[in-house]
């Protein structure tokens, strides 16, 4: 195979000997961005894998595929690369295991008033008999129903795992479909046969979100999910409903959210994701008692490395044989 | 039904309202403690419900049995009750959904990095894209192996969520054998036929510790476990393991574990009982970063009014009909 491929990401040197021996003929070229190649190289290569830097598509006359080093293509969408015709592929399919793992511990860690249990920390105070049996008895999960906005890889591996813990799970996603688009990398383990969640198309998110004792959004940024959850859709869910997003920023109106904390209607929430990362210091967030947040952790991958080239390998593959990328972005739906 | 039953316990009006609803003719005698309870009334009380009121045996001559509000019996084990022969009876099968529940999570949280994350918020610091990857990617789960203490009810629904992780268990009980003594209470729903747990008996340990990238103690405190895990067997886990104890304080040694963890050696610690409860304000458990602690709340359980009465009820049954107790407590065995 001859495909010539260039790599901006700082991956170890096993990993692309791994490659080199995976594809026997691909010319690998690497570099911090793609500024630092010569502009002869940079004319010959075929596909991109890169994170953030996006070039002029002139500058890459031969280029066939872009792979993105993430599975949201929020930040590729204003790009002059988004705007030609180049298959844009994501890292779709790495993630959904410990993003549903982040997923279960959110909802048992607010089952289980760890917000409230983390006060106690704090003040190093130890509550008494009463006390613990009245405010830190969990809530039961067994029976509770688990709203998923963005029914796909990701969600199918969360609802497995609520299964097990007796939840109801309702899926919401564009058509309510239980798969859509082209060809997907999936490392999660809940096959679209063995799912038992109900599925609904985003034009009945409010009869989810009115049943959602615990809502978990994981839909994709685009213009239609901007601003999606707002404080109409929060104020739907029932009383002391949780919420965990560990999608993008931009998506759960974050000042209603906090609102409806504040105002007690809303029990717990956990946040992965913020409308400014990185959060800044004087954000209400870090200290804000009912809510656990974390820094944008929630897709990191243990099996990174192995997937990614798994995922590159086949991508290689495919364009050499000039078959369709597998996880090719759809520019019309935006993700 | 003309058992004489005294509940010492603050449970609501309704609780005992369901209770003579449901065993008719049964006498229900109610007080703080039984010291305020006429010498003529304790006189003929049948069955004793109570947290940690034991009567002298000659104050309670027709007692036939006594009903605890616990699943543990340490503090139990020095009265005269426990050196009569009057059957005991534990409140053990109502705690294995949440205590599952409960060791999921902290498995989750250790795995999901929790401690390093909560440090970070602590210092309002978002880390950097290098730094999160470096040190927030969590461990694997899946291929990784829980070795469980103590294989009872409470393991085998642990079992039944880590087998969904993708995890291997390992359970160890007295005997090595997937069931022991009489009969007894259980409102987990892993049956021992479907429970994939290779279990070994005691004298076995040091091998599970050998194999356990994650430890959790579920076994009674009992003389024989007291001390159990000692410096020497932490020092047999594998390096970076993780070590979860929601049994009691006694069973792992606290100094070492703090030492193991200040060294590296044990990757983080979820601990939920400690030598001394109430832990005191000058604990150094407040403040050790690599701990997950809670203040003794893993076993309270969302339906406990409702699986209590149930337990009553049932007790109640067996002592007017004479037949043994459910979730007796085997003496010889300590509990």
């Amino acid at each position: 195979m001859t495909i010539s491929y260039l790599c901006t990401l700082p991956l170890p040197d096993h990993w692309f000997d791994e490659l080199a021996r995976r594809v026997p003929g691909i010319e690998i070229v690497r570099a911090e961005t793609g500024a630092e190649v010569p502009a002869e190289t940079l004319g010959r290569i075929e596909l991109l894998h890169t994170g953030d830097w996006f070039p002029e598509p002139a500058a890459v006359p031969a280029l066939r595929g872009v792979q993105l080093d993430t599975s949201g293509v929020d930040h590729v969408r204003g790009t002059p690369l988004w705007a030609s015709g180049v298959p844009i592929a994501t890292l779709g399919g790495i993630a959904p295991v410990p993003m549903a793992e982040y997923a279960t511990m959110a909802i048992l860690e607010l089952a289980h008033r760890m917000p409230r249990i983390e006060r106690h920390r704090a003040e190093r105070s130890w509550p008494s008999n009463a006390e613990r049996l009245a405010t830190l008895t969990p809530r039961q999960l067994a029976g509770a129903t688990v709203g998923i906005v963005g029914y796909g890889r990701i969600g199918r591996e969360i609802s497995r795992l609520a299964e097990v813990l007796g939840m109801r799970v309702l899926g919401v996603s564009r058509s309510g479909a239980r798969r859509q688009g082209g060809e997907k990398f999936d490392t999660g383990r809940r096959a679209a046969a063995d799912d038992p969640a109900e599925l609904f198309p985003i034009g009945r998110l409010d009869e989810v979100l009115a049943q959602s004792d615990f809502l978990v959004v994981v839909v994709p940024l685009t213009e239609e999910t901007r601003g999606l959850i707002g404080e109409r859709e929060l104020a739907l869910l029932p009383e002391g409903a949780y919420v965990v997003n560990i999608a993008r920023g931009g998506i759960v109106d974050e000042t209603a959210l906090l609102a409806g904390l504040r105002a007690g209607r809303i029990a717990g929430v956990a946040l992965d994701v913020f409308d400014e990362e990185p959060l800044g210091p004087d954000s209400l967030w870090w200290s804000e008692p009912g809510a656990l947040i974390t820094p944008h952790v929630a897709g990191l991958a243990p099996q990174y490395h192995a997937q990614t080239l798994d995922l590159v390998v086949e991508n290689v593959t495919r364009l050499a044989e000039r078959r369709p990328l597998v996880n090719e972005v759809d520019r019309a739906a935006g993700y």
